[in-house]
């Protein structure tokens, strides 16, 4: 029992190079599918992130839809945000997209990234996907990302799709 | 109603810089979801791009499970393939990772593409997501792409995922 406790702290503890966190907003995770329990695992890697010394980015979409500065645009407020953490503001669904995310990579000398927020098909998937293109090792635990039901598919089908279909080995690594 | 018929020919006959035909390979092919219209379909955009004098560029994919040389590794002969037209392998999703697809479209001035292929969520939207990312333009024909039911989902509901939920103004527009 002790191995198996040191070994799954060991996991849990288990760093990359850097934390991405994508689009943790109030618009963005109001009524979110399994809201409580991805800001709790959210935050618990912010947590070992934190505790580790390495970097924390914080990505933050805006459009003409979610508008800067209002209420539905700001993080919400359970996240564990911290003022020396790195923020990259964007407008498309993919992270890279004209912003200053692979700059601030280099600047950090990323090359392996740990993965999470919402929502699974558009900002994650797309940033993730662009990431593994530009040379970036992916990782990523199952169940920190999260989405809504679509017209064509429910939430769980849909991370269920991506964390089993998709991205497996081919855009990314499971943590667990 | 012959104003409808040019209207018609002429979005038919639209162009964009080059089309991008992916993995129409002998066993990507094999019992594919509307397989005979997807090759008609897309080998009329084949005839399109080569009366336009439009560059072609086939993307054939191998790895570990798809044998390069084999029969399955081959491009179904049905597909209007010509010498002349430009070929680029691959060996991920991703049709730009480890590739000379960059450079080529580099080569030949392209900056908006048209796709079309298979499979819908793998190697087609990797690539067209990854393109759009570095800057192309990206365009489609509905129905030009197709997959397989996987464990989860069925074939068409992958493709209106796709078509209608994900791909839509956000990484390319439709032509139809």
């Amino acid at each position: 029992m002790l191995r198996k406790s040191i070994f799954e702290r060991n996991k849990k503890m288990k760093t990359s190079d850097a934390l991405i966190v994508i689009d943790m907003q109030n618009e963005v995770c109001a009524g979110i599918y399994r809201r409580e329990e991805l800001i709790e695992q959210i935050n618990q890697r912010i947590l070992t992130y934190r505790k580790a010394k390495k970097p924390i980015i914080f990505i933050q979409h805006n459009d003409d839809e979610l508008i800067k500065e209002s209420f539905g645009w700001q993080m919400i407020p359970e996240l564990l945000t911290a003022s020396t953490d790195k923020y990259v503001e964007k407008t498309h669904a993919n992270g890279f997209y004209q912003t200053e995310l692979q700059k601030l990579l280099t600047d950090l000398s990323v090359k392996l990234i740990e993965f999470c927020g919402a929502q699974t098909e558009f900002c994650v998937n797309t940033t993730l996907v662009f990431a593994h293109g530009l040379g970036y090792q992916n990782w990523m635990q199952r169940g920190a990302s999260s989405t809504f039901d679509s017209k064509w598919l429910s939430a769980k089908e849909i991370v269920d799709f991506y964390e089993k279909h998709l991205w497996d080995e081919r855009f990314l690594q499971f943590l667990d």
